[in-house]
């Protein structure tokens, strides 16, 4: 593996288990064997390194939210859509952890998270209206955009906010490594939007996804 | 006015229109017109004085939570649960403007945030549960109780990150002061939570509610 590639996995996992915040690029450099010069030589320094990993997050979360186009959406890929983008989210989860302060202290990684999130909010209320254009929600009393709109919001803010709210409201720990278990929760929450607005037969697929991906909070359950 | 209550008052406007982050002792002092030394002598540091409008914070949420005990809820009383909740996050609005900086430097402040959030997420899970048992929310292929406890764990996660939302996707200019039109349309946001389980006569009352609350999302509506 070329060392460029080397310094990006090895940089993921580090943020990951340690939190970004802790990690430097000399710890980075030590965990790999390699002189501080020769990461500086592929990376002029740590926001770089996350400007780089962050495109990959871009890019997996695109694909995740692709639309099948050929055919109408189906129940179950409202839950497939919900357990990759949880995928995406814990292998990025160092984004999540401490969100907030990352985009304080790189002002260039917040410029591209605006339009990141824009996207993917159009992109969710895309996926949403299928599934009413599918007959799978059901708006009666409502106009179909606007519910798919508040929906794909919705989603965004339990989406992006699950990883914080469960190292500090759920775990007693502050600094405890975040446990996979809890994150799988978040797929039962967002599904939780939709329960009342769903087809019979929706919903007998969406409670049993619920049921599974149940996972008792510690300190809330 | 005593001093000690001039200074929690300027501290938390300053706090609001500037950010906790921009804000020092020297800076609060000195919009008061009073020596740092005065101010030292209510305050040991800033952290006390944010220590004491939490408190303030807490009371008034603490309020705003309350059952009404000697009758059933009616629907009415969500949408003004919801008012009066988003009053209290824009009268405290610093808190949610960058809660997870404030609460990373400021443990003693992320000690009682957690306790707080339980309570919280505790009385919301009760509120649910009186709807449910007043029968304006329907839970007919669910438990009720879960049904209650993942209601109160997504209306918490939109309560209390949709000023950051607000600041950080909606808003084109991240210093921009905070749109108290922007903040309302986080309760037409959580009203979507129930739509699609209410009984015909509540969904009226909360519909309209909703579109009360609308406001158009600059880039994103």
């Amino acid at each position: 593996m070329k060392t460029r590639e080397r310094i990006l996995q090895a940089s993921l996992s580090l943020f990951n288990e340690q939190g970004e915040r802790q990690v430097t690029t000399n710890h980075i450099a030590a965990h790999l064997g390699i002189s501080p010069g020769n990461l500086y030589y592929h990376f002029r320094n740590k926001e770089q390194i996350v400007a780089e990993l962050f495109s990959r997050y871009e890019a997996q979360i695109a694909d995740s939210l692709a639309l099948p186009g050929e055919r109408s959406l189906v129940a179950e890929d409202k839950v497939h859509y919900l357990e990759t983008l949880f995928e995406g989210i814990w292998d990025y989860r160092f984004l999540y952890r401490e969100l907030e302060h990352l985009l304080i202290s790189d002002p260039a990684l917040s410029a591209r998270f605006r339009p990141f999130a824009q996207r993917c909010i159009a992109q969710g209320r895309a996926i949403y209206q299928g599934l009413v254009e599918a007959g799978i929600l059901c708006a009666e009393r409502t106009d179909p955009q606007a519910l798919a709109q508040a929906m794909a919001i919705n989603s965004w803010l339990l989406l992006t906010n699950w990883v914080s709210f469960v190292c500090s409201v759920v775990s007693s720990e502050p600094g405890q490594p975040l446990d996979q278990r809890l994150l799988r929760r978040g797929v039962h929450q967002v599904l939780a939007l939709e329960r009342g607005l769903l087809t019979p037969e929706a919903a007998v697929v969406v409670e049993q996804a619920m049921a599974d991906f149940y996972q008792p909070l510690p300190g809330l359950d």
